[in-house]
């Protein structure tokens, strides 16, 4: 299974412990992994279709404390869409002047809605044709960026149709907050002040993050699994969307 | 003045060689670098706005063997939009399902032009929304990916008005040709067989490109000053358009 994993904070905050959970997860994943890195509104794009555990690009993501408010991982274990950097997830559009980035776990059989807007897939994966089809929908229902509610409140229609598909497990960002929906498999945690010491579940690697953090520093965090033993991952309920803003984690409508 | 590096070759081909002559200038350009790597159709984007003398990522770039048909690079000197991540080349949009990257050098004073089409800026340099409005008009132009002549003849025409505001040396790839123009400064190069040594014109680094070659290997280069001593790179005229394929570089129209 493709192994998700994404971050929103009040404060520009690195990934580096939990990607490192992530791509330690990789055994299995060999068929590419990828992250976006927003600057709001700018954004960093990392794929790479060799495995997180083999990769140059990944290495250099452990190493490199690249400082976002939004990030968006995934690491691939292909079952649509050949091993190709064009079927590396995060997929991007812009949108509004605004770029988004879709990163997807799950099968969608049969979901192949017509594309008519201006969006097309370059890759032949389910995950972008439906992001593509997601952001079509999005240009259609409103004319220009709307408030995270009015978002929330399309997305969660939308989601309904490809989610009768398949499983649709997926995070979305356009830099100022991010959506998380679960059609199976997906966990939340939030981290704020007093910060404890956090141990990855399956790596020997630790953190104080007390020792890092502001006491007004707010994380919020979405992942497949659970990526450290001793915090309190929620699992989120079948069909939920949540909203990441401002480091907290909400449930979208 | 920003420095522009393009490069199509006829076989998958890094480019660290002539990226190390491109970064040894970045002295005066501490506004950022890009460099996009097209594996066909899928892409490898690198932004940074720390300059490339100094970036993490320029050294992974500089080290790292990326072999790829197309590659557009960029070293940003701000003159129009802040130093940030949005306003770093190359800049990439979706058309067609292809990814489309575009890195432009020079001033467009007053090219403002109505972008009422899928594609807006994300950040605010003359040379995004310039970009832009070419994948607006390509849009319009056609209905799906024409033929390179038929494109090249759109792309002659669509130069003119930006050309009309200033300088427009400008690189644009779609994975399977190169377009390059000059308005200003902009030079040009094929290597093949047989190869010889090239050494940098700015630093003591040569390479023997014989050892590294097969007979059948062909490579374009276009940069906006030649990146090499020994070699026999030619300048633009003003007002050129030229299509870099198969590692040809060939007027375009």
């Amino acid at each position: 299974m493709c192994q998700l994993l994404g971050m929103n904070a009040n404060t520009p905050t690195d990934v580096m412990f939990s990607f490192a959970g992530l791509a330690g997860r990789a055994d299995e994943h060999k068929d590419g992994f990828g992250i976006a890195f927003f600057e709001d509104p700018g954004l960093r794009l990392f794929v790479d279709h060799h495995g997180a555990r083999h990769s140059a690009i990944a290495e250099l993501v452990k190493r490199y404390p690249i400082k976002s408010g939004n990030v968006i991982a995934h690491i691939r274990k292909a079952t649509q869409g050949r091993v190709a950097l064009q079927n590396t997830h995060p997929f991007v559009r812009e949108l509004w002047g605004r770029y988004w980035a879709f990163a997807h776990n799950g099968d969608l059989k049969g979901f192949r809605p017509r594309l008519h807007g201006a969006f097309r897939p370059v890759g032949d994966t389910d995950s972008e044709h439906a992001f593509c089809w997601l952001m079509q929908e999005l240009a259609k229902a409103h004319a220009a960026v709307p408030t995270a509610l009015e978002l929330s409140r399309t997305l969660a229609e939308l989601c309904l149709a490809p989610a009768g598909h398949g499983s649709f497990n997926f995070l979305l960002s356009n830099g100022q907050a991010q959506w998380a929906h679960a059609s199976t498999r997906l966990h939340w945690l939030e981290r704020h002040h007093p910060f404890g010491a956090a141990r990855l579940r399956d790596q020997d690697l630790s953190v104080d993050f007390g020792a890092l953090t502001q006491a007004s520093d707010r994380v919020a965090l979405v992942a497949t699994e659970p990526l450290t033993a001793d915090e309190g991952w929620t699992a989120f309920a079948p069909g939920e969307l949540r909203i990441l803003r401002d480091g907290r984690s909400q449930p979208a409508v």
